[in-house]
């Protein structure tokens, strides 16, 4: 059967549950929702290796946070967003140490930008704490890197992070990355936050290339967002939804390489990159928006 | 019904044989195919009002060159399309006097970056013409314009280029935009050439900011690559090769904005802008592919 | 003898007191000084021919505004610069009608980048206030044009300029370019407004490219940030100061071409072209700084 | 005495000669002159210790190719520059082995540009030598690395590449840089080459940050294209030739920061940074200028 194309948790979940049949628990894995800020949070667990495999997804906890309404830019629209990402990164991420926050992804593709665009925001520290220890004291380390893209650099990204790891011994990694959604609503609309770190392709399979605490030593946080659809994934859903039954070879064949996104993905990868570098600031300094906007400046 | 999108004269051309029942020829249109510097080449001839109905694009001449071998990279790839695109467009284009060159779209959106990608590969001449006539004098006044994005300027492309016409006084403007194919296939894979000049929306109906002869008062050809493709459109061709009576509200409300493109667009659309660039030279000025090499750099 | 090059008002009349014997007045010029927001402010009115020769610059009034003490980063230090520069402006600009502001200069190049940096930072309006009209009525109508690089375009700035204006028809122009000091501790430490527009070269001279009243027939407001000094001019000076006699050709000769500049130009250009572009807004609409945030975010 | 600043071994001798009362051989310094295809290269080698603290600059072997008539753009001067500079770098590179490209300086800032914009011609073939070591056996292993500017990242340069040689085993660094030369007339008319490294600052003391063998463990190769002058070192030059006595405090309180820099860097910049990465194409595989052009495009 062909597989349908998702990064994200929450729809590997719904995926399951749509399964032919699975009208029962989902064995392995743990789900709940609450409000944060105002917008929507769902917290998946998965507990164990059935929890695995029924989503694709490695153990870990992962914070989905619906940001469909921030568009709709209502009263402190993006303090409370960088607020619920911050929030939750902060369950997360280790209460101290330094931290090494990794932007991957091609900043001249939109799609794949939020990565490097989310290391703009971030406030790097480690070189003024290095030289200036006493007026800094106040801050954590935090350095950042921009992976690059692999044609241009011939490294892959997880051996780039690896050998700056073993230099700057951070006691966390940050990983920003843009992410596939399976439905088009969730474009550009959401963020997630896992503790299991990145498993490029998918997922618990090829560990080659994994940004995860078994490869570099320290725990990884993966941050992203959905910027993406593949399409044989949304063709899929759309001739299922049609009644008729797919045909994976055609699907594959007609679709490969090619992705759905939105037209105003300038903007919106723009303003959720901006959040998240915030969040990440919010979660690890002690400053509030207009201090972290005053630093940044 | 549900209105599949294309910029590509050959694709409503194929749009319309498709049409139930339309076994006979096509009224007020004519089509022929030759090979030119090992690409195919489809000559599309709308002729009167019938053909403008039929397609849905004003009278013209379209020329569609199929650039899907480029990418496989035979011998002398890039001369021979360079050749093909300057070959065809110096068809189009007045025989003599000063053009301007315009590159339409939004460089920080790949698959918009065409036009302003495109420009960079034009040998900008004007000024010098004006600054040392005797050193310059056999090349032909060239000059370059990039549009913006409206929500950055305030104005649309067309006045914008209207004014500039008013002060530059050239014979002709060539505008170079990336377009919309109804099939995936030829994303990134053809260049269509016009001397219809560019008429934002449906084609023939909206007037107010066309970019042609009657606004500009100077022969408008237009230079357009497909990069993307409508995903409603994607989702009705598929939904009918399955057999389905697509619904087009449902198609609409489910996918306004979103567009299908490839994954290494970025790659490819830079390609393909220099390859309209040097196009653009080599229909324009009197130098082979070497000389505008050494020119550009 | 040789000419020390500046495009500040300001040190045009110093260099005329230190010339030899004027310990009197200079005749058909007016100034003072005040305090603003904390930052100094220095009024020069030329006010007659006799002024104009004894500067080199055109008729009108300039507003110097020192922001050295600005990266100090006292409480409030941008928003204080933001107030400085607005009020001036406003004082400047006509009360009413919309306006074009205009990015002169090369984004690529930093000491040049001022224009096009500042233009980033302005909110765009015209297209708003077009499609809804009642929705935006609060606005002043304004669109903004980056010009480019003559090099790139073979159109220089003002014919540019002057075909947008036609089209748009704004009331006013405010164009806001990138100038030469000629004190190195001014570079990126002052903010210029003039009513006079901008007159490439030696100011009354050449006529031909000027963006001023009487070549766009509106007010053109001319905001300029110092990035850059002459070399030759600094080697004068400093010949000067040791008690050298300065013989024009050597200077020339050996310095032509070459600017000095200060190695932490990026960050300092980019605050200051952000200063400008917030104050263009806070005079032209009526809104907050914090208000202007949100819209540009 | 003030010592003036300059990154070009030349330039170091010349000062040494300059010197008073140094009328004969330099001690442990050896230079010589050639012409390679229509530039003259300059070879210096500092042969130990008392050549070091005469030049202030580690022992080793420099080339400076002049490239002064490159910009008079004479018959194959492109081609001539690459194969000059690829030359000598030859002489200086291992005869095999993977080789770790890294471009040093900021992108966003011309005069420091070099470093990134040489690494956007260099062939990137690592992965494709992983992925496919049948079809691409033909070419030496290259990856890129672009350092960043430690404000965005809070990492040293010589932290992050020594991390990465760790991961990458190269067999040599190529490390391209941007320089301070003394004289303006060098400004953007050479590159030097050395096989030293790179050691930030005045060369042979500070050895914190140094990118050499020492620290890295492979051979590293300096590229490295003067763009800026240091401003106190032009004052000093200039107050000299007028016969006065320098005195350094004023020198350097006056021109803390400032740097000098031709005009038309950027056009300069670019070219000369096409010229080290074809010529680090040139050196590492086996390729003609052509081949080279085909494979990057």
């Amino acid at each position: 059967m062909f597989a349908k194309r998702t990064d994200l948790a929450l729809e590997a979940r719904e995926l399951w549950q749509e399964g032919a049949g699975r009208t029962g628990r989902l064995p392995g894995v743990k789900a709940g929702r609450q409000r944060l800020e105002g917008y929507g949070v769902t917290r998946v667990d998965i507990l164990d290796r059935r929890g695995e495999e029924a989503l694709g997804k490695p153990k870990g906890t992962y914070f989905h946070i619906d940001l469909a309404s921030f568009f709709q830019r209502r009263p402190d629209f993006f303090e409370r967003a960088v607020r619920a990402v911050g929030t939750e990164l902060r369950a997360l991420l280790p209460a101290e140490g330094p931290a090494l926050v990794v932007g991957l992804g091609n900043p001249a593709m939109t799609p794949d930008a939020v990565g490097p665009l989310a290391a703009e925001s971030v406030l790097v520290t480690r070189h003024l704490l290095r030289s200036m220890p006493r007026q800094f004291s106040g801050f954590r380390s935090v350095a950042v890197m921009r992976t690059g893209v692999l044609g241009t650099t011939g490294v892959e990204s997880a051996e780039a992070v690896a050998g700056l790891v073993q230099r700057v011994e951070p006691a966390m990694v940050i990983a920003v990355d843009a992410l596939a959604a399976r439905r088009r609503e969730r474009l550009c609309s959401a963020v997630q936050l896992s503790d299991t770190g990145i498993c490029p392709g998918s997922g618990v399979g090829n560990r080659r290339w994994a940004l995860d605490r078994e490869a570099l030593g320290v725990p990884v946080i993966a941050v992203g967002v959905p910027t993406v659809v593949d399409a044989a994934t949304l063709a899929a859903d759309l001739l299922e939804e049609s009644g008729q039954a797919v045909e994976e070879d055609a699907l594959l064949r007609g679709h490969r390489g090619l992705t759905v996104t939105t037209q105003d993905i300038d903007a919106r990868v723009r303003d959720l990159a901006r959040v998240v570098g915030y969040g990440i600031n919010w979660a690890l300094q002690d400053l509030d928006i207009e201090e972290i906007t005053a630093l940044l400046s």
